[in-house]
């Protein structure tokens, strides 16, 4: 952990004192081991290195902060003075319920969550090893979701997060278009992906989402969509090469698809394949017409949605967009329909300094046409953070 | 994912059978989602791949593998020729409780465990999710910790697991000569960090825990012990240089502790160190004079605890030896104390193939002298899974 790392946590607690205050709640408990193993998806916010031991860290609206800690997990919480810090070497109860004790909180919020992945960081058996912990105590009772917290730290972006991301955008076209440069007719989907990989270790980057799918490239109409590998495939004249590629710069995802056309003898590509990447452009830009501060998730997923069944595609079967930051698929509001697999997540607002993907496809006589963006909400609606793919591009080796 | 990874998922699913005859769990029902912000530790034995919307895995003791997943989650699935998949665009739930009718389980095991982080990879939010989606059914109470399923997959190995195992341990002490060779007295901690991580960047290898504390370097007496990370620290003539590294090799981890005497005009190391330095061997040989099949995990940490407390030296903080394989910490058996924070885990016994390391070190006035190695349980004993460090070595610029 750099001084950046430690002042990027720093803002972050700063939030937690401010969405504790919203939220009610008088004490959020992150209750974690063996963080390499299961993160827990907080703690890169409020503490910013990996435990092994039982961890818990307690934060108040008045900014105590508290980290219950095994001896040799206590030195990185240490180095980061903003902690007190209560270190263990047999057992976490006692100093975690002197802790509790000196609190005495009414409401304790824990990391679980049925819609909010990255709230729910807190697994079932560490649940009932708390309630077995505390359960001589009045806490049990007092027990509340964080979600809102952990939503609202993941979502709202402190600079140094926003200039993260940034990066993270730029270097993921760069990428991009650095691996369609070593295009050839003989370069396989899996070749594509091997070259971005090599670039990515290159630059010590991380990719966006499980590193063996990421990037998606699909070439052609016979490639499978979806989260599927690459393989073995060329992309024929006359088809699309279509890549869904973020990669993760200093912790921070970005998320973007882009499509190519590979012409068949220099000539355009055809009437009806531009006509379709423009259906897909066009329900973009409408779906931004309607994001703004203040508009409930599903209103811009539904206009995105009637835009495209209008000009006769099958719906897209998926969200048409979702917040980014520490993870391609952040916290926080859905651009999506209400679909219960998405829970509540669509009923909720946009705010301002939250960035968003917008993404959506047509499924295609050339497979599946799909495009993705980044946009970030401004007070008076919304900006690309990044350029937008306004064309249907063309790839030649 | 390639094809020796699918062998290894095939031949994990065929001791899960086993593993769930013996334990008398009628279905094992794995249920995740977005692994890559929360990791399933159960995944990538089970399917090899990452998943994004709800996913639930069952499998019996006779052999019948489902999956529910999502439409963009099921190609990977699907490749791997191991499950009937039922894929779902809106809801899980009425495929999810069409494969349970069908099944209808008298115990349904779940991964949640207090003590096994490895067969915790059940959030609390989707715990109570599974429970709304369930609510209907009778199914809500049939569930049971399937934690000693988690734990026998995790901790018996396969073939292609002790090979791909075999190589990260002899990464591991490569990289690490490597690093030493390029010492001078101007080098720093980080230097020597930032050196292996270039390394294991060329040769595209993750840490084995956290990428910022691995390698934890010590210089000299003054670094403190304990994860913390590689500072500015120098190693100055005359003191001891510790490290505790180890490297993921296709997913399998090693975990190591090395040390380097840096000699002041050529000296020998001191009496007492070499002294000092014998007494952890010793400890190490102690304790594996104990570990064969059989023998109860604190059995071996209070032979080689005893034997360090004889020589006058403060008792180790921690467990004498952890099982290693997907994570430097594995599942199954500890060879610890009976203390609070490592609940049963020290009470289970040593199976034959499992593969453990024997880590513990003493406080002294060169500062924190530790030696961690790994061992092999074969059916009289055990064996050194590579060459142990049998003498100080000494570092020189």
């Amino acid at each position: 952990m750099d001084e950046s790392d430690r002042t990027l946590v720093r803002g972050k607690l700063k939030q937690a004192e401010q969405l504790l205050d919203e939220t009610g709640i008088d004490c959020w408990l992150v209750f974690c081991r063996e963080t390499s193993e299961i993160p827990e998806p907080a703690l890169p916010l409020v503490l910013g290195a990996d435990v092994v031991w039982e961890t818990a860290l307690l934060l108040t609206p008045s900014g105590e902060h508290h980290a219950v800690a095994g001896r040799y997990d206590a030195p990185p919480v240490e180095e980061l003075e903003a902690y007190t810090v209560h270190s263990y070497d047999e057992s976490i109860v006692s100093p975690l319920v002197d802790v509790l004790d000196t609190l005495d909180p009414e409401t304790i919020g824990l990391d679980y969550s049925t819609e909010e992945v990255a709230a729910d960081g807190l697994t079932h058996g560490l649940y009932r090893r708390l309630e077995d912990i505390l359960s001589e105590t009045p806490y049990t009772d007092r027990f509340v979701s964080a979600e809102d917290v952990v939503a609202g730290l993941r979502s709202r972006k402190t600079d140094i997060e926003r200039d993260r991301m940034k990066e993270a955008a730029r270097l993921t076209e760069s990428l991009l278009e650095e691996a369609v440069g070593e295009w050839t007719p003989e370069t396989t989907e899996s070749d594509l992906a091997a070259y971005m990989h090599e670039r990515m270790h290159d630059e010590g980057l991380d990719s966006a989402w499980g590193w063996d799918g990421c990037p998606a490239v699909d070439a052609g109409a016979e490639a499978p969509v979806g989260h599927s590998q690459p393989g073995d495939r060329t992309l024929p004249p006359g088809e699309v090469l279509h890549f869904d590629f973020g990669v993760r710069y200093e912790g921070y995802a970005s998320d973007m698809q882009r499509l190519y056309y590979r012409p068949e003898d220099g000539e355009d590509p055809p009437e009806s394949l531009r006509k379709a990447f423009q259906d897909v452009r066009d329900a973009i830009e409408t779906a931004r017409a309607e994001l703004r501060p203040g508009v409930e998730g599903h209103v811009v997923d539904t206009a995105a949605r009637e835009s495209i069944t209008e000009r006769g595609w099958p719906e897209f079967q998926h969200a048409v967009g979702h917040t980014v930051g520490r993870n391609a698929h952040d916290a926080g509001t859905l651009l999506g329909p209400r679909w219960d697999r998405y829970g509540s997540r669509p009923d909720r607002t946009v705010s301002v300094g939250e960035i968003y993907t917008l993404e959506l496809g047509v499924e295609s006589e050339w497979g599946y046409l799909g495009l993705e963006e980044l946009v970030e909400i401004t007070p008076d609606g919304n900006e690309y953070f990044h350029d937008p793919q306004r064309e249907l591009r063309t790839i030649q080796g």
